[in-house]
């Protein structure tokens, strides 16, 4: 049996199987969304006392007060302390690279002033206070506390509130070293739906916070669902995807790694290859079959290969460009000679990895942009994490004398028009010689 | 009775009273959620069938197939034609407006090179195709399709697709003629969630979008809800707001009727007055008694100033700001001599209109910022509707072969402690002398 199959853009079936293999059930549990409610109310409606008893009983963790559940500093320095030197410096030089990125993405306010002197432009202030979710056990990457929570702090974020669930006590000393480097403000070993709800509505001892960020279960995801508007919140992400186009000049045994590289963060996470080369996607084929053995997570990749990757042979590089857009995926490694005219007919996708020396790992951790994405299609319409999701605007509006008298009458007119004559004296009341009412 | 409720700063119970005036019962209305689910359900899987039904059954609409449902652009140009001359004018002049503002709000696609030769950056495309809702019957704004449809094609959304629906085949000129000035490419008498659904599934004869934005009623609300994630959308408004700071130099006419032109949007609409100067709240008390019986809207402004409305003593300018930005206001007026000063500490507001020629009506309709704008605290995290919500970005990674040497050595660490083997191998492939596998 194939560990991948194989397509062809020519089949008459392509578009039909294309969309089935994109497609994955992403219906809500019932009992989840449920649970979830039950959690955010209690929460909501009696603090602390609700989230001790829910840490007591879903973690296992007993506590006196909420407070103790914080995650003194000291702890965090210490764990730094302990990494190993290489890990360290890994970290830290990743962490400066992600910073020095997100740096280009700070909007600052602008104005201009017309003629008659009237002030138009937009102030950008940063949220004051974010949450990050961090996943407890193995799922627990520091790299993802540096992406969530650098982006905040270079946006201006005064406080960025880490929760993470330890369960039956044991805290992950890795994410807590990761969390000193990224200038997280303080940390609270709570986690699931109700340390979502904690950061959503505040309790006695947790300051409520505008924005919720960061991975979780289904539980985190359908809490943070229900919290959106009372707080913001980032994409709820769906399974990992990677889109490879490769003309067939990169070494077959790397484009089957990054293939992997994809499909062992679980089951559904999606690798698919276009390349016109037929010999080419038999090579890839070959060095599949050789390495996948070879691997760790060999199981994981095997099932996410077979059940939702693909080979796919097409035309030409102009038609993978155009399944690209259609797939919209969120990592697209474009892996050919000449990559940037390549990239130019690309419109939709997550994030672009040009030539062969930028393999998506090296975007997932230390290249500098953000490793949270749009998935499931959300490409064509959403973008990476980044400052931008940690600051907002305010429209200025700082009308003259002289500009009334040209917007009043303007707007006069269109008040009436929409019926709203409240609207329309509003603005005639500073003509100097309004109508006659 | 008094018209309006006063209150004051330094009341014991002044921040509870604040918040349950504040609040107001957001909860969806499960009869509607099932309805909506239904009628989504069916355009999803069945297309212009559906619709077809739907649209006899609401709107009272019969026809033979949703082509004949499309509203031509012959149509609303012979609508901009029958405009008189002043209210053409004046929407002219309002779209040009917005546009030149718009204009500013363009961001553009950024990269830079590091010392090895590797190429950071993000890529800023537009979104490909926009579904555009306006209400039908008496909530038809045309200044609300100028300020949906003009960010989208500033931003250079190719095809901008207008959906409004035509209770008994009553369509609105004005509705049609500002749809032609803000650019709009196509247009259907359709409406409601089943309207919603074409948008975002596609039918046979309707093109799928990327994102739905406009305002609707609640069917089209929990439409828009339910297709999140298959596209994008804005956010669903709560009720209008506008929060007035005055230190007492205004007109009191000119305030009263600034309160009104927010309440007489509907009941639920809020309107509150923060000022120092009691003598000053008296006046404004007076004003609103004297003229709200001159209102056309007066039933609807007298129950909105009666159940959400306040004049609020505070102590001072400072303290008024820190209520302000308690608030978080949809719109803010600051009435106040040097109102930059006041301006300055403000951090959370959709819009913020400066100085007493200033009147949110300005902005509503023609000083050129936009009015969809964040209700309900939501300005805590998010902006006004702009051009940024039609443009998304994705991230650039060109690696170059020195490049790898460096960052393959990160990643591969970052990515051996979290477990993740195959990101390692990607990298480690990427460097001139792997490591021993």
């Amino acid at each position: 049996m194939s560990s991948i199959q194989r397509l062809r853009s020519t089949d008459p079936n392509f578009a039909a199987t294309l969309r089935k293999l994109l497609a994955f059930d992403a219906s809500q549990d019932e009992s989840i969304e449920r649970a979830t409610a039950d959690i955010l109310k209690a929460v909501e409606h009696t603090g602390d006392t609700a989230l001790l008893e829910y840490t007591q009983r879903f973690d296992r963790v007993q506590a006196g007060s909420v407070a103790e559940l914080e995650i003194p500093k000291s702890e965090w320095l210490a764990a730094l302390e302990s990494l190993p030197a290489e890990q360290r410096t890994a970290l830290e030089q990743a962490a400066e690279r992600v910073r020095s990125y997100h740096e280009h993405q700070k909007a600052q306010s602008w104005s201009y002033t017309e003629a008659d002197g009237t002030v138009l432009g937009q102030k950008i202030t940063p949220l004051d206070r974010v949450g990050l979710y961090v996943p407890g056990g193995k799922a627990a990457y520091p790299s993802s506390v540096l992406m969530n929570a650098i982006p905040a702090k270079v946006a201006g974020v005064e406080e960025v509130i880490m929760v993470t669930p330890t369960p039956n006590g044991v805290r992950n000393p890795i994410v807590l070293a990761a969390a000193a480097i990224a200038g997280v403000d303080r940390a609270w070993a709570i986690g699931g739906a109700q340390a979502v709800g904690a950061l959503a509505y505040g309790t006695a001892t947790i300051n409520a916070v505008d924005k919720i960020v960061g991975p979780g279960n289904a539980y985190v995801a359908a809490a943070k669902r229900r919290v959106f508007g009372t707080v913001g919140i980032d994409m709820i992400a769906g399974p990992s995807e990677i889109l490879i186009i490769a003309d067939g000049t990169t070494p077959a045994d790397w484009i089957a790694m990054d293939l992997f590289s994809q499909a062992e963060h679980d089951e559904l996470a999606q690798s698919i290859l276009l390349c016109p080369n037929e010999a080419y996607l038999d090579q890839v084929q070959e060095a599949i079959d050789r390495l996948l053995p070879t691997m760790p997570r060999a199981d994981i990749i095997r099932t996410s290969l077979a059940n939702r990757g693909a080979l796919i042979l097409v035309q030409d590089l102009d038609e993978a460009c155009a399944i690209a857009n259609d797939i919209a995926p969120e990592h697209l490694e474009i892996s050919t000679d000449n990559p940037n005219a390549v990239a130019d007919k690309i419109r939709h996708a997550g994030a672009i990895f040009l030539g062969r020396y930028s393999s998506e790992s090296l975007g997932d951790y230390c290249a500098g942009p953000n490793h949270v994405l749009p998935t499931s299609r959300t490409a064509r319409f959403s973008s990476p994490l980044g400052v931008y999701d940690f600051q907002k605007r305010s429209s200025i509006i700082q009308v003259s004398h002289n500009g009334a008298q040209t917007l009043g009458t303007i707007a006069a007119h269109l008040a009436y028009g929409e019926g709203l004559q409240a609207h329309a004296a509003s603005a005639e009341y500073r003509l100097d010689t309004p109508p006659k009412r």
